[in-house]
C-alpha cells in the first residue's frame, strides 16, 4: 500500500467534489490500485464557512504557504482557477518536489511552456486532465491513448454553458437572452457567464489541444475568438431547415507550417457526429494520422465529472513512476510553426439580410458581393412584403474573412439594406 | 535515447502496417519521447513471400523461437491471431522477461486472467489496445483515463464489417447477401466472414470490455451471441419508419452482482449518439459514476487503425517503468459476480409476423402474447390484401428472452402465420 498525502488549495465545487470522489471510492481505490490516498491539508480562503464533512482529519487552513512548506505532502491539486496566485502555487509546489494535478485551463494555456519545463527539471508530474472537457480523457487520448499519431484538424465544443444555450435556443424557439436565464437558473451558466459566452473559456481550451495536437504554444490573443450573443433563434431555426446546425465551436487546423485557430459560433451538417452533441454535454473531434478521425464526448464541466478527472489524474500519478515526457516533449522549437492570421482563413458563409421587399436588391446585394470575389450559392427570401423589411438568406461559396468583411461593411451601407448583416461560418468538418 | 528492440510475430496487414508506421515516424519518436525503436526480427511462416521492403535491417524467421530466444528483444508484438500458438508465445516471453503488445482479442478474451497474471509476477507489461476498436483508446481510457469511476452498462459498435453491413443495407435498400458482397469487393469482409457476421468477433471484445468495466472474467461461452444474418431490409426500413436505427450491439449491464452480457441485433433510438455511427466505425458508449456517460468512435479496423494501437502501446510501455496494476486489479474474486441467464433478460421486442389477412388474427395473436404476460406497445398493418399473406408489426413493452420465446413459438403453429415470426431486441441505452 502506498500512502500520498495530497494537500488541496481550492475548496469550492470541484475542491469538494474531489474530497467526496476520493472518499466514496476510498476502498476500491486501496483494493485496486494499492494506493491510499489521504487528503492532508486543505486550503480555501472561506474554508471555515464550508462544509469540510469529507474531510474531517485535515488540516484546514486559509494561507497555501501551508501546504507548499509541508514536505510530508505528496501531491498538490490546485483547484482555485485563474492565473494568479495559482501559478505562483504550482511553481512553488514544482520547485519544492511536489508533484502537481490541476484543473486550471486559464493556467496551462497561459503558462504550460513554462510549467511544463519546470516539471521536467524538477522530475515531476504536472497532470492536467480536467482542464479540458472536465473528466472526458481528452488529454490522456492526445498524450497516451493515440500517441504516435499525428494531426491536423481539431473541432471541439468544449464549452457546456454555451452548447446548452444553443441547444435549448433551437429545441424551445428561445431568444438567446432567455436561454441564458434558463441555463442560470439550472446552474450551468454563472451569474456572471461573460467568459463563457464571449468564447473565452473556449479559447483557453484550444489553446491546450493545439499543444497537445500540433507542438505549438500560443498566445490566446492570437486566437480569433468570437461568443454566442448574436445567435438568433431565427438563424438557429433557418439553419435547420438547411439540414445545419449551430454549435460554438473551437477549431483548429494546421497545413504545413500554418495553424489556424478559432472560436465561433459555426454551421455544421446536421448528420455529423458532432450535431447529436446536446445540452451540456462536450465532444472533441479530431483527425489522427493514420488511426483516422475520432470522437471523444461525454460531461465536459460539473462538479463531479471535473472531480473525475482530477482522480483520475492522481491516481494516474500515484501508480507510475516518473516520466513527463509524453506530453512535455511535444513542443518542437524548430517546427517554427506560424498562426494563419484571421484574414486570411477560408470557409463559407450563412448571411441574413434584413431587406426592402422592392426589385433590384439580389442584385445590388450579389453585385457587391460579386466585386469581392464571393459566390453566392443559395438565395432565400422567405417571405415578401412590400410594406415591411424582410429576411434574406445566402449561402456563400469559400471565401476570405477578409472579403466578406469589406463586402458585407459596404452592402450595409445600401439604403434598403435595414439592419447589420449576419454571418455565421460553415465547416465541412473534415 | 533509449532504443528498444522489437520481435514481431506475424507479419500479415497489421504487422506491415506496424513496421511502415514506425518507419515513418521514426525521427518524431525519437524527437519527443527519446525512444529508438529496432524492429529486430520478424517471424512469419510465409516470411519470404512477404514484402520486406520497411523491415530490411530486420532478421526474417518462419521460427517464433528465434524471437523468444533472442535475449537482446525487448518486447513481443504478438500479430498472428487465434489462441494457438499466440498463448504459448506470449506465455515464453512474459516467462523469459520480455513485454508483450498484442491486438489479439481471441487471446485475451480466453486467457486474460492467467496471462495478466502471468505479467504481474514477471513484472513485465502486456499491453493490448488494439484489441478492442483497434486504435480507438478504449482500453486506455478504462484502465487509465477515467480511472476511479465504477461501470455498470457498456454499449458497443464494436464490428467494423457487421455495422458496414447494416449501414448499406439501410442505404441502398440492399438484402444481407448483397450487402455482404460488397463488403467483401471493398475489403470490410473476409472472405469467410463467419466470426464477423455471427457475431462471435463482437463477443470477444464483450468479454474484454466486461473484464475492463466490471472487473469480472466471462467466459465466451456464456456470452448470448446472435449475428446479423437473419436481418432483413424490410425489417430496417420498419424501425425507420418508427424513428429507429438497427445495430449490431454488444451489451454489458452491472445490476448488484449480476451481470448480463450479450450480442445481438438491437433496435436503438434514431437520435441516440449510436445511431450516427456509420460504415466500417466503431463506437462505445459507457456510463461512469461519477462523470457521466461517455462515448468513443473511431476507425475500428484496418491496417493503419490497428497499427495505430499497436505503436501507441510500445511508446506507452517504452515510456513508463512497469506498472502492470491499473489493468491487473480490477478483478475482484470476492466480488462474486454472477452472469444473468438470457432467458430472465427482459427488453422491449419488435416483432414481425407473416399472416393471413383474415378477420381475427389479430385477436389470436394478442391473446397468445397475453397469455405469457406480453404487453403490446403498438401494432402496424401496412398492406391488406386478401389473397396473399402481409406483414403485421409489433412492438412489446418489456418481456423476458423466456416469455417471448414461447410466446413465438405458439404463434408460429398458428395456421394464419406463413413463415417464422421475426423478434429484434430494443435497448433504451441509458
Amino acid at each position: 500500500m502506498r500512502k500520498i498525502n495530497i494537500g488541496l488549495i481550492g475548496y469550492g465545487t470541484v475542491g469538494s467534489g474531489v474530497a467526496l470522489f476520493l472518499q466514496k471510492r476510498k476502498s476500491m481505490i486501496r483494493k485496486r490500485y494499492q494506493i491510499d490516498f489521504n487528503i492532508k491539508s486543505v486550503c480555501d480562503l472561506d474554508i471555515h464557512q464550508r462544509d469540510t464533512k469529507s474531510i474531517k482529519t485535515a488540516r484546514l487552513t486559509t494561507n497555501f504557504n501551508d501546504i507548499l512548506n509541508d514536505t510530508s505532502i505528496d501531491v498538490v491539486v490546485e483547484l482555485i482557477g485563474g492565473t494568479h496566485p495559482a501559478k505562483e502555487i504550482v511553481v512553488a509546489a514544482l520547485k519544492s518536489g511536489k508533484n502537481v494535478v490541476t484543473a486550471n485551463k486559464a493556467l496551462i494555456s497561459n503558462f504550460g511552456k513554462e510549467l511544463f519545463t519546470l516539471a521536467r527539471k524538477h522530475n515531476r508530474h504536472l497532470y492536467f486532465e480536467s482542464a479540458v472537457g472536465a473528466g472526458i480523457p481528452i488529454i490522456k487520448t492526445l498524450t497516451e491513448g493515440i500517441v504516435g499519431n499525428t494531426h491536423d484538424r481539431v473541432y471541439g465544443i468544449v464549452n457546456g454553458t454555451c452548447n446548452y444555450i444553443l441547444t435549448v435556443m433551437k429545441r424551445h424557439n428561445y431568444t438567446f437572452e432567455r436561454a441564458l436565464k434558463d441555463a442560470q437558473k439550472r446552474g450551468y451558466a454563472e451569474s456572471d457567464p461573460t467568459l463563457d459566452i464571449n468564447g473565452m473559456d473556449s479559447a483557453h481550451k484550444l489553446a491546450i489541444l493545439i499543444y497537445l495536437a500540433f507542438g505549438k504554444f500560443v498566445s490566446l490573443k492570437d486566437i480569433y475568438t468570437e461568443g454566442i450573443t448574436e445567435i438568433s433563434a431565427e438563424d438557429i431555426e433557418n439553419a435547420d431547415q438547411m439540414g445545419l446546425t449551430i454549435k460554438l465551436l473551437a477549431i483548429a487546423k494546421k497545413e504545413k507550417n500554418l495553424i489556424e485557430a478559432r472560436v465561433h459560433p459555426t454551421l455544421i451538417p446536421k448528420d455529423h457526429p458532432l450535431a447529436s452533441i446536446h445540452d451540456v454535454l462536450n465532444a472533441i473531434y479530431l483527425n489522427a494520422d493514420p488511426l483516422g478521425d475520432i470522437l471523444l464526448s461525454g460531461e465536459g464541466a460539473g462538479q463531479m465529472a471535473a472531480a473525475s478527472g482530477v482522480v483520475s489524474d492522481l491516481i494516474n500519478y500515484a501508480s507510475k513512476t516518473f516520466d513527463t515526457a509524453l506530453y512535455c516533449n511535444l513542443y518542437d522549437e524548430n517546427a517554427q510553426l506560424k498562426l494563419k492570421k484571421i484574414d486570411a482563413i477560408e470557409t463559407k458563409f450563412y448571411i441574413r439580410f434584413t431587406v426592402i421587399d422592392q426589385p433590384g436588391v439580389l442584385s445590388r446585394i450579389s453585385g457587391i458581393l460579386g466585386k469581392h470575389h464571393i459566390s453566392i450559392n443559395s438565395v432565400t427570401q422567405k417571405a415578401h412584403n412590400k410594406k415591411s423589411a424582410v429576411p434574406v438568406i445566402m449561402l456563400t461559396d469559400y471565401t476570405t474573412e477578409k472579403n466578406i468583411g469589406l463586402a458585407l461593411k459596404a452592402i450595409h451601407k445600401l439604403p434598403v439594406i435595414k439592419s447589420k448583416p449576419v454571418a455565421i461560418r460553415m465547416e465541412k468538418l473534415a
